[in-house]
């Protein structure tokens, strides 16, 4: 084991700074001003990280981000509307098993783990079928990390008048979202990943009159973001014990972000992590699974290695011994692992990263492919 | 201001344990081996503190308290089934709006804010009505700190064939619940009360049996116990991402319940603070409002002093100045404030908040009537 702690090569949980952690070091009533102070403040901050202007308000929703999307499936859509879920990888197809899950009616317009969806395949899915009143996007497919079309699916989506949720859980602080010029409805994201804060809350961006008019909808009370929205706005307290020292590390990592440049900078920084592993790993025979032009900069999957001598868990505990802790694929179609690039990674790191799986590769003899 | 943090006099989150936060300054991999033998060793640990035996299993959940209760609710209540809530306060009523909410039949037995549930009643009630599956009580209703009849509701429940739903938010680790030999169905309770463990998650003590009836019947994917449990015993991981630093928190926090001796040892000073904090009181003359033979050691509200001087945030804003947050009253009946006893609190400092609340009365200038 490496002396220092690991680093998170994963989608989230993230490694997050030592002033970050360092925040959860106090305990604070969850019904005094002190905390009620940073619970706006966070609010507001996300606000501005997602270009969302007076017609919307962030509601923090305890839990995880999964948590995050049933609370916003389950109170905007309609209990008698339709959704339609855009779905290619784990997490589109989660958003349609939640839809069936809480009993509202949905359509799938799935492509491959590779393929983004096609803008005008979904404006005639809308123009056939005007019962759909949301859509759901991922906007980062963190299965793969391929970046799925915001813009053009916005613009068809407004064009058709309806509505469109943005699962944003692996973008949100890293690549900028106009929720207000696109028009989105809701914004769903969470406190561990591109933010960098610590795991156990997520959030919505949410249009305040589409909240307005979902009062009661909801199929459950915890997830009730109307509810939950409207006691904050009365109280500047959460509904629920809140997780005080989640966002209290919250609000640090958002001070983090808005000094290293905001969204910008730390998608810059990830986009360099992103090069350094992809360019380091293709030295190595080692090829990402997603052409360039698709992928985030958020998570890449590569191809492992066609070579009996390698096996993933004995590639994990090698890498987990030098300090590197990467993720499993959860691809259908093709034997992968996953590299993240988010946290507070450098492309530095990124090389010693490099360095380890060369050196574990050779220790599993697995043979050289150079690409080059 | 004090210059300590100030210490949370409130039903939690609590004041915790240095050791338990500093558990906190580091990252996990929630996929990781090290992060799943912590999940572990908190469910066996959590296993023990319960007295429950093989027929039972763990299963932790993200979010608030509320979030494992409607977990709990929308998991084991059937779809048909019907519910009786024993409500003498907010977290019974909350209990009942929940099964409102997620379209589970239901029935309410109430009692003020002041008397517990009566068995014989009880007993009249699950004779009249062969729907009732399940019966909720909540052990120490934390509106008021009324101590609620555990084992005389459970030999009613089970001589009745209907099977018992502790809601023991408030009691986990401090009170002793035998949830074997009162035959429970599940006792659902959450980090940080007086396990003293910092807030992010629930987790509810259930029958295997029940759990694998259960399947399919949530309203909800993220608040499936049935799922989650399925998902965990498979995989060691949680389904969703876990609030890992809370999980991490509660690890030790459960090894510092261990090393103080256990619920005996944690409902004994809880129990030393209680009275310390209700002699010193009564010595100023201010008194509880739930006569001592109802009143559990968790959290005591009493009577704000009947004299126009008093107002609740003055009092507030001078004690939280001298380092102790207190909470507000809950009660709909009478004008009152709370004093919590759990966290990391002792006789000694509860001596402390006597001392404040006296000078507090004294420079809002409220004549002390001396009760003794
Ligand atoms: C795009 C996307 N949506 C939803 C989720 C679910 O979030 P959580 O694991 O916090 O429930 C994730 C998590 O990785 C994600 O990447
Ligand atoms: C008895 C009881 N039930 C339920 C709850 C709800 O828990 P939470 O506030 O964590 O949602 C509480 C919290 O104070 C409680 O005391």
């Amino acid at each position: 084991m490496a002396a220092r702690d690991p680093y998170l090569l994963t989608p989230g949980p993230a490694t997050t700074a030592a002033e970050t952690k360092a925040a959860m070091l106090r305990d604070w009533g969850s019904w005094d001003g002190d905390f009620k102070a940073i619970t706006a403040r966070v609010r507001a901050r996300l606000l501005e990280v997602a270009e969302a202007g007076d017609a919307y308000t962030c509601v923090p929703i305890q839990g995880s981000g999964t948590f995050a999307v049933e609370a916003t499936l389950g109170t905007l859509v309609p209990r008698e509307g339709k959704a339609l879920v855009l779905a290619n990888g784990a997490y589109g197809k989660r958003a349609a098993e939640t839809l069936a899950r809480i009993g509202r009616d949905f359509e799938v317009y799935a492509t491959t783990e590779d393929t983004p969806p096609d803008p005008a395949e979904l404006d005639r899915i809308l123009a056939a079928d005007p019962a759909i009143g949301h859509v759901l996007l991922v906007h980062c497919e963190t299965t793969s990390g391929i970046l799925n079309p915001l813009e053009p699916v916005a613009r068809v989506v407004e064009a058709r008048g309806r509505s469109l949720i943005l699962d944003a859980m692996s973008t949100f602080g890293a690549l900028p979202i106009a929720t207000s010029t696109l028009g989105l409805a809701a914004v769903i994201a969470s406190a561990n990943k591109c933010l960098e804060g610590v795991p156990g809350m997520g959030f919505v961006i949410a249009r305040k009159a589409d909240l307005q008019a979902a009062t009661g909808n909801a199929h459950s009370l915890s997830l009730d973001l109307a509810d939950q929205w409207t006691y904050m706005e009365k109280s500047g307290q959460w509904r629920f014990t809140p997780p005080t020292h989640v966002v209290a590390a919250l609000g640090v990592a958002l001070d983090l972000h808005a000094a290293e440049g905001g969204t910008p900078a730390r998608g810059g920084r990830y986009a360099a992590n992103h090069r350094a592993v992809v360019d380091g790993l293709r030295g190595l025979g080692i090829e990402p699974l997603i052409p360039d032009v698709l992928q985030s900069p958020i998570i890449v999957t590569f191809r492992c290695p066609d070579d009996p001598a390698f096996a993933f868990q004995p590639f994990y505990d090698r890498l987990k011994a030098e300090g590197f802790i990467i993720y499993p694929g959860k691809m259908t179609a093709a034997e992968t692992f996953r590299i993240g690039c988010i946290g507070t990674l450098t492309p530095e790191i990124m090389g010693e990263v490099v360095a380890a799986v060369g050196r574990a590769l050779d220790a599993l003899g697995v043979a050289r492919r150079n690409a080059a």
